[in-house]
């Protein structure tokens, strides 16, 4: 079943390794299909040189597994708790990429300080709090997906495509698997690049909030006219 | 039309993946044919592995598509903005390249500190002020042109063949579009190495200005003699 | 003899380049067959290009050569050291890889900042002290070894499989050969990502307990639930 | 002549991008010949991609051409004035190596602060002082030269292999061309692990004499039981 689903959410996966984002498993990415509300997902530890689509989880939004001979990625609580919450994305990346987890484990927020960011991500790219002893002890995968959407109360998720979780490493989403991969790699380079800003220039301001706006409504909403649109 | 000037174009957007330079499709280059006063430029928002010689646009410098299926690059009128101006130049690229980017994320023009910043680049690569609320929602690309030329009031643009824009990135540019990639790469590494001196000598001073213009004419002006010249 | 064992740990010393661990020759990986108290290292000083699992040594506990061409790493005695004392573990791996050896000249140990660091290491991973000048005269590569069981005195070292020894670089060990690598590999991104977030946060504390916790027999002992267990 | 000098030359050449210290044409090696006081050294400004064995130029100790199509490098006579002093050396390799030449751009000595360093370098790299107006004005490239022998007058050049030149970049020297291009990789190595270092412990001393002695020794002069000597 969803064996094109499944075939993307293969394909998007590795591209997490072709683009560095991961050493080892230390990753996994999920697409919905939103007529039937299941999802697919990486199985949970397995090497990306041993991936075939046909490994690929497929899942319900009760977090029962549908069809699959692994068990899914540990995260899948995570996954499902966004998918439920968040009804405009269609894909979803969590990775331990080096540049987005050390601002995770700086517990920090990434300011817009460019372009770069403001054409994928508008505002700040938040930091969801850390679990309590209660969270983490408890449902601790679903309890992280709950700290996610707290953090984006009063933000747009299509929006803001990314988190980082405080000590632990960034997830990003899209309309589907490729594109939350796209966004996460968008939110490595950004990381990197805000560290580097920051340490020329101690006291550095977040951009201009009309530059911020120019850059993402270029490339985002009715009025975009980037690319071939 | 202009084949071969297409065909060089390529090539020369084709090296910025070549040399880490891009992220997905955050680049562009062009070159200009100054005897027709029009310009070939890689389209908008085309994935560099997708790209091919035919889909260069031209434009002349009334900002007006002659030739070419797809838009252009959507800073299509910063560049023209620097051929009208810089009359010497025949290349320009843009880039998101994460050293450069960083200083101009921080606002900050970039010291002389060594000589590998002298061989290419005569005194400081100079940031171009913010734009103001009105630049940004009049004609964005086409500001970022006029706020680099008023950066270069006083500098000549063949001897500093680059310019970091203020909270967005690198622009840089050269004889034809092969030099233009070239600065853009030396730029890169020299933006790297400056970070990294100021950190290891935190009350770090430019480069002695004779040094400076030692190895600036070593390999430019009618004394250069590096090279096979 | 033990030929099943010397092509592991050859292809355990051929991951360690495969993963940018070692410039040139420095680094060394061994394996023990815990049956007949011998072990096999990587000769010393021999290219990884030209290495052969024949070339592997085969060592006893005393420190004599029981089978080889060549002259075992010099690193050998602090393997052994290591064998003898940390029965559990079934390779060991030497590198001076860059990040974690920063650390290492630094002569701090490594705060567990984050999940990727608890996925691995339970707690901090340690910095072993500075030898004395008699110990380096001496014995230098066996009390190398001593100065590293100092150091775990108070730890378990199957909870965390590596250490820094102070002004030199790290050791990684896990049950066999390509474990012990694996884990030198994770100790590196952890060293890049822990460097990192102290330049974030300038007042960075250890990652909560209770998190640690979590993450480290989420994928260790009788309640793991990571991975296809 | 010299066919097999010219082969080890072009090929210590090509080593330099295949270790990533050059970008474009930014380095040279060059090897004597110490029978007939000949050495062979890279042509100016031909890129890596181009060159072959038969482009490498021939120079006497008088700094003239004795054989080849191309000029010299342009830095020839900082090595020939290296291999005029520094009689025990075979080969010389000049490169901006990006964490060599921050160090450079500093104008820091890079202290021994682990083993790494000690098993190449006994004691810090020097950096040689900048050159006054009157050396860049008059043969500045001897002049450069006569700066890094000035900089070792108390120093051995076989125990201290390389050396920084203020706002410049690294020079390195080896008994042939190959071991100078090794100990170029060496210190480009140690420039970064020693820059993260300190950028670790802001108040980092060098390692202690003892262990620069021990490693230093271990792989130098007649007691060395490093490798397979």
């Amino acid at each position: 079943m969803l064996e094109e689903l499944k075939q993307k959410v293969y394909e998007a996966n590795m591209e997490l390794p072709a683009h560095g984002l991961v050493t080892y498993t230390w990753g996994n990415v999920s697409g919905i299909d939103r007529k039937t509300n299941l999802f697919v997902i990486k199985p949970s530890g397995v090497p990306y040189e041993d991936l075939k689509p046909s490994d690929m989880v497929v899942m319900n939004l009760n977090g029962e597994k549908v069809e699959g001979d692994f068990n899914p990625s540990s995260d899948t609580p995570t996954h499902l708790e966004l998918y439920k919450q968040f009804c405009e994305i269609g894909g979803i990346v969590h990775t331990h990429s080096p540049w987005a987890t050390s601002w995770a484990q700086a517990s920090r927020a990434i300011p817009c300080y460019g372009t770069t960011h403001a054409d994928y991500f508008y505002g700040e790219i938040p930091c969801a709090r850390s679990l309590t002893t209660a969270e983490i002890e408890g449902e601790y995968e679903k309890n992280t997906g709950l700290a996610i959407i707290e953090a984006f109360k009063e933000k747009n998720p299509i929006y803001v495509p990314g988190v980082l979780c405080a000590n632990h490493g960034p997830f990003a989403w899209g309309t589907d698997a490729a594109q939350a991969v796209h966004n996460a790699v968008v939110l490595e380079e950004v990381a990197k690049m805000a560290y580097r800003a920051e340490h020329l220039q101690s006291t550095l301001k977040a951009a201009p909030q009309h530059l911020q706006d120019k850059h993402f409504f270029r490339k985002h909403g009715e009025n975009a006219y980037y690319g071939q649109v």
